[in-house]
């Protein structure tokens, strides 16, 4: 009895998902609109739309069980599989999560702290949340935004006319939304897993660093008080009950004058869990799937303490992360790209003082000091 | 630029590679007899024989570098592939381990102790070896002999005559070889690392169990004294130095009256360093990649106590290992067949203690208790 596990999407998270569930004696069958996505190294693809019918069909006559590499799925086609085979997580909970307006209108109704945020249809409704919320703020399209792209940062009033022209076109295909810009102290993120009979755990918290919007480096543990992190947790337990979320799902948010605020969550394996492959006894994608078949969750407790770095554009150097110890290494066998995240390193190690300083060296001989200096200043403080 | 390593055979120990490689941004080929062959799940296989010219060509042409899940792979053959691309471990390292006499005067060259042994060809040589051995022995082929097939146990001089019976016939293709029978008190292994540079590591020994001549179980690290290790680690390392063996291997030894002997050498990764993917910080399977290529090894060391049980013929429930905090399971996507390694747990535990009450509940729960006790009871002893 061998189960095929499907996919829609076929990045590195799918890459990751087949190879973790290998070992579980899973197949998978990979869904990607590009012939060359890297998961395909490893798991048979098939290339398609997403809202391609026939090779929806193809993809639902080869698979027991469906999730998700890619969030922004269409709602109809996540929709259209749910009827023919179990997807996880649930149609719905993919809808709210796709949506800014949607999760965080969730996230107040469970009494979670969120910034500010009003929905913006037109010009006017915009200058009327910026009056209301206030500057600097933050104009984001609702759907189909990543890594920081679909947003507007406003400084002051006068900058309305500058958003509009950037993000204005958009709102009629993928809304938009206005956030308070919060001046966090940290970017934290609980990395958390919900089995189909409500078995609930969470990685240990992340802090989180982003460059120009897109994730730079994760540190877990994070250096938080055990109240913030039961907090944290708190919060993530109760929107995967709420959604009846079945998988892995990252619940990021800022943390300002001792309050978390709930930014988004991301329906799925997410990059500030990648450090639990080797920084836990169990990793997110060997979890989610465990969840997404009714599988007994592992373990998600933590080895020592891990930092991963992303490799955005192209990879550096492997020699000095592989020098480390506690060095891995991560090529996603993507071709390079300005903005696209071609793979990652974790370092593990048993303290904290001995990651400081494997992240000092392998900084310093890659070049990247910038990249490696937060991180080493929050494990040195 | 994107590296293909090719690898000869394609079971589980190729399957293994081929995961552990992917996060090293390889690609892999798979050069295997059997269209079902379980590596195949996750890397392009060519089916065809070892010594079917044609598919070598193939498989070479298509690899920049080439290993071996299968060490007998016929010796022309790997001679002819290392003429065209480099092989590791060498083609004379496969050959000597190929060759339970050759591997076995090799050990006593470098002064590491060894059973009696003495090459058998005919049946007048087998009386003499038994007159000078003594009984119990056991008789063995040289050559193409795994999971203690092509063996056979004399009690007395009586069973020469059944002995020659059953192997007789294979002395003039394969050889045989007759050893003195040891009255071993523990079936250790070191796993070893060699690179292209000289660089040697090896993970903490092991302790292995044998049913019916297969590995049933192995315990990391072995409870021996630090002399004992210290000794066993200088004999792997002559013989990787003799041989300027690059790659992974293991070497078997039978410790008794606090004595080392060598049985035997496997010139590949090795079934009792499957532990090593969640008990260190480094597998065996990328560092076999990473001594290949020629980038440096990462850490052996140990994340605290790690115990392997091996299944064979059928996979049993999956529910109670990964019920257990550090229960991995690794189903190798084979299908059953009496005798076939088909799949392996590995259980992980911070502490002895908690190591031996996870395999007392796993070995209860799944009826193995006769598997997992000699364990439980090395580990509480
Ligand atoms: N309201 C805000 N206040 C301050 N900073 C913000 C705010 N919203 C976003 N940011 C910054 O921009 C980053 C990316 O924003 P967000 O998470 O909304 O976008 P995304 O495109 O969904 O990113 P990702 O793909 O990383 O999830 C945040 O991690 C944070 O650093
Ligand atoms: N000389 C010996 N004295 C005592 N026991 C032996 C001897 N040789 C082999 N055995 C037993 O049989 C097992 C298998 O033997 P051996 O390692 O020679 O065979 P193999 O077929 O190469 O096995 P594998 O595939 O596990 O390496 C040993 O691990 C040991 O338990």
């Amino acid at each position: 009895m061998t189960t095929t596990v499907g996919i829609l999407g076929g990045g590195q998270l799918a890459r990751m998902l087949a190879l973790a569930g290998a070992p579980l004696g899973l197949r998978f069958r990979v869904l990607d609109q590009t012939a060359d996505a890297c998961a395909g190294q490893f798991a048979p693809l098939i290339v398609g739309d997403y809202t391609d019918r026939a090779a929806l069909e193809t993809f639902a006559s080869q698979v027991e069980v469906a999730t998700f590499d890619f969030e922004n799925v269409p709602a109809e086609s996540a929709a259209w599989l749910a009827e023919r085979v179990p997807v996880f997580p649930n149609p719905r909970a993919l809808a709210v999560a796709q949506d800014r307006l949607a999760e965080k209108t969730l996230f107040r109704e469970l009494g979670i702290p969120v910034p500010a945020f009003a929905p913006v249809d037109t010009r006017e409704q915009l200058e009327q949340a910026v009056a209301r919320i206030g500057t600097p703020c933050i104009l984001k399209t609702r759907r189909l935004g990543y890594d920081g792209k679909g947003q507007f940062r406003l400084r002051g009033a006068d900058d309305v006319d500058a958003a509009w022209a950037a993000l204005g076109a958009q709102a009629p295909k993928v809304g938009l939304i206005l956030e308070g810009f919060v001046a966090f102290e940290r970017e934290l993120s609980v990395v958390a897993c919900r089995t189909r009979d409500g078995a609930f755990r969470t990685w240990p918290l992340t802090e989180n660093w982003h460059v120009d919007g897109i994730l730079s480096a994760s540190l877990a543990p994070a250096r938080v008080d055990a109240a913030q992190a039961q907090t944290a947790i708190a919060h993530a337990r109760s929107i995967a009950e709420a959604l009846d979320y079945v998988g892995v799902f990252a619940l990021e948010m800022f943390s300002r004058d001792g309050v978390l605020l709930a930014n988004e969550m991301a329906p799925r394996v997410h990059n500030s869990g990648h450090w639990t492959i080797e920084g836990s006894e169990t990793s997110q994608f060997q979890n989610h799937l465990r969840a997404v078949l009714g599988l007994p969750l592992g373990d998600t407790r933590m080895l020592g303490h891990a930092c991963m770095l992303n490799w955005i554009g192209a990879l550096p150097a492997a020699g000095p992360v592989l020098a480390e110890a506690g060095g891995h290494w991560h090529d996603y066998g993507k071709s390079p790209r300005e903005g696209r995240k071609v793979g990652h390193a974790t370092l593990r190690a048993d303290s904290a003082a001995e990651l400081a300083d494997a992240l000092a060296r392998v900084g310093r001989a890659l070049g990247r000091e910038a990249q490696v200096a937060p991180v080493v200043e929050r494990l040195r403080g």
